[in-house]
């Protein structure tokens, strides 16, 4: 008989409606339940059953649910999730190698996190509702798709909240390090264990296709925050002329380099090191290296999350409206910048404002011509905005000034 | 040398954000113009230039900007904006036969639609100030692209707040009646004339693309609002296995079957006449002319706007949720919901509270698989909410109560 997490009067509503997240001052008590990443059922202040969730008694978020009905974390359990999830993908990602299995809360599995890259299987395990379960994830894993390899990744920042220590290792067979996969038309080295999060973004790969089928013929690329080079090869893949890219990381570009490399591409590939802002600045400026710097035909902008949390709001806008300006004084007259966010504090409306700010800033004139998203390897839930981070334009970039 | 249009203190600062609308409640004067569609140069009450623009003496909107530089609405101008907007659709509508060439706003010229259907160009003029140079347009386009005709649907509701009659017929040749083209892998028929806007909705043809690069094989698929065919019958031309459609109009209807016809695929098409909402409410509670009405994989919801104005939103919110609700009912478990919402007043954080209060009502839970927003043809402007009307989510629908 699992524990009992009994809301205050009113709070069911919200978790009526959809979303997974009890927060711990919607909490009236909780029965038969001490441990952190124990299962309870979730009731309302009339005691009507409103799903099953695990507990966390030190975290914000004092449970999530997993299901709508009385059942057990178990391995049926996660059995059943994990196939259900791949039925999604085999119908949503037909042709890639490289996908994200399971989506935390956008999957019904909240805390878990397993991207697919070819056979090796690398895991996120978030919540110490999760870590509980943690030998029947692997179990279930390796039944559902015998991959060569199960890698942890659990070394995100978040665990902390959690009580959980940065865990990291292989989980079931060793993965090659790195290995090679194909990612949006071109060859890529995957590392899982120095890459960041699972190895690479995959949330992303709708989003480069669509600036794929945008890309002028023969276009010259920048690709800003570059990491190890997707976007910008992605736009060569679809018959860009050169790539430049500019990343802080040395270690980011030579992986950057070396998947150029891997494609034959290399001489069409110039890897920049640098703070994106402020390279941004000299070369709009018309400063580089002592060149007149020339434009470009596409301005990719897929920056870290710059808001970390709602403080940190009016900051981040501040610095992504100055970033997106300078890329647009970069783009020619009809040319493309797709910009990104990955910040859940800025929504989809708040980011075009940015845009809009970046444009007048520029003396610009924008056309939306594409609005970007997740991947649909990457589902969010409709009741819970937090489980919808990224978004993203494609605008065609005029001048509107007198000089244009 | 044109009249100018001064605003208010402080008013400034939306049109300097990239806005292209003067309220009419910000205009602190106008000097030497009074007719409705005039060119105006507007400043702020320092006087300082924010723009040019047309202005009408009697509409909430006063002006509409259609260039930040102190330019004539002419020949030349005209002829400058429709060769851009065309080299945006060369690169952003390869391999299309059929799109929108100039949408208003998003292309810096307000109050101008116009479509290319194949070689024949439809044309909305929805504002004096665009009507005033109605000849110029009619040059610059036959200039332009030498389009076998040109015609005139300037028959929307909209003109009459602008002191306008409605105008239709042709401009420039004869369009036959009605004529094939290519849309979305499917051929279709257009009829200009008696067609809805016109002739047939062109903004969703990037979401039906997705829908075609997300459907289930041998899909079973319910079409709602089906209006001359377009989604339904791009799912046929995905691998779709057969297709029912519901609509009000016994003319769409008709269209549509021809439509199926055309393309050979009239056994897998069943079209009905009726309410959508009782249609579905019948289905979904299970009575279906008697018969049990079995369930589909893809249902696709793309219902005219319910909200015409703000004060229509709370009741067009219940109006959509219960069509959702119904439509979720009647989708397989793991199938797909293709839900659009082009109500201008109904934004995407809206939208996605209809889908979740849908959701609960119908006892399912929801992946987001896709956010639709407008064809590349259909730019918005950033710094105008306005010019985004049309978002849509695909969603896969699971069942999360005790019976699924």
């Amino acid at each position: 008989m699992p524990g009992r997490l009994i809301l205050k009067p009113q709070e069911h509503r919200r978790i009526a409606a959809g979303h997974l997240w009890v927060f711990s001052n919607e909490v009236a008590r909780v029965e038969g339940v001490a441990d952190a990443g124990e299962t309870v059922q979730v009731l309302s202040s009339r005691r009507e059953l409103l799903g099953s969730a695990y507990y966390n008694p030190h975290t914000l978020i004092a449970a999530r649910l997993y299901s709508r009905r009385d059942e057990a974390l178990d391995v049926d359990f996660l059995g059943r999730r994990l196939e259900e999830a791949l039925a999604v993908r085999r119908l949503a990602c037909r042709g890639r190698e490289a996908f994200r299995w399971v989506n935390s809360e956008g999957d019904g599995l909240p805390g878990l996190i397993a991207d697919l890259y070819a056979d090796v299987a690398v895991v996120q395990i978030l919540t110490a509702g999760m870590e509980r379960v943690r030998p029947l994830i692997v179990e279930q894993i390796e039944r559902t798709l015998h991959p060569r390899a199960i890698y942890d990744r659990s070394d995100a920042a978040y665990r902390a909240l959690e009580g959980l220590a940065p865990a990291e290792g292989p989980m079931r067979g060793e993965p090659p390090i790195p290995f090679e996969i194909s990612l949006d038309g071109v060859r890529m080295r995957v590392d899982v264990v120095r890459g960041q999060k699972t190895g690479l973004f995959l949330d992303q790969a709708e989003n480069r296709r669509r600036l794929q089928a945008l890309l002028p013929p023969n276009a010259r690329v920048l690709d800003c925050f570059c990491y190890i080079g997707t976007w910008g090869l992605a736009a060569l893949a679809a018959g860009a002329r050169e790539v430049t890219g500019i990343d802080m990381s040395a270690w980011a570009l030579e992986q950057a380099e070396a998947n150029a490399r891997l494609n034959g591409w290399a001489d069409r590939c110039r890897w920049v090191r640098g703070d994106v802002a402020e390279v941004l600045q000299a070369w709009a400026g018309g400063a580089a290296g002592g060149a007149a710097q020339s434009k470009f035909d596409v301005v990719i902008l897929d920056p870290p999350a710059f808001a970390k949390s709602k403080k940190h709001v009016p900051a981040a806008e501040r610095a992504y409206t100055a970033i997106a300006a300078s890329a647009m004084r970069l783009v020619v007259p009809g040319g493309l910048l797709a910009a990104c966010s990955c910040s859940q504090h800025i929504d989809a409306a708040r980011f075009d404002q940015i845009i809009a700010r970046a444009a007048r800033d520029a003396q610009c004139r924008c056309r939306v011509l594409a609005r970007l998203g997740h991947s649909p390897d990457h589902p969010a839930v409709p009741a819970m905005p937090e489980t919808t981070y990224l978004k993203g334009l494609i605008v065609e970039v005029r001048k509107s000034g007198k000089e244009g």
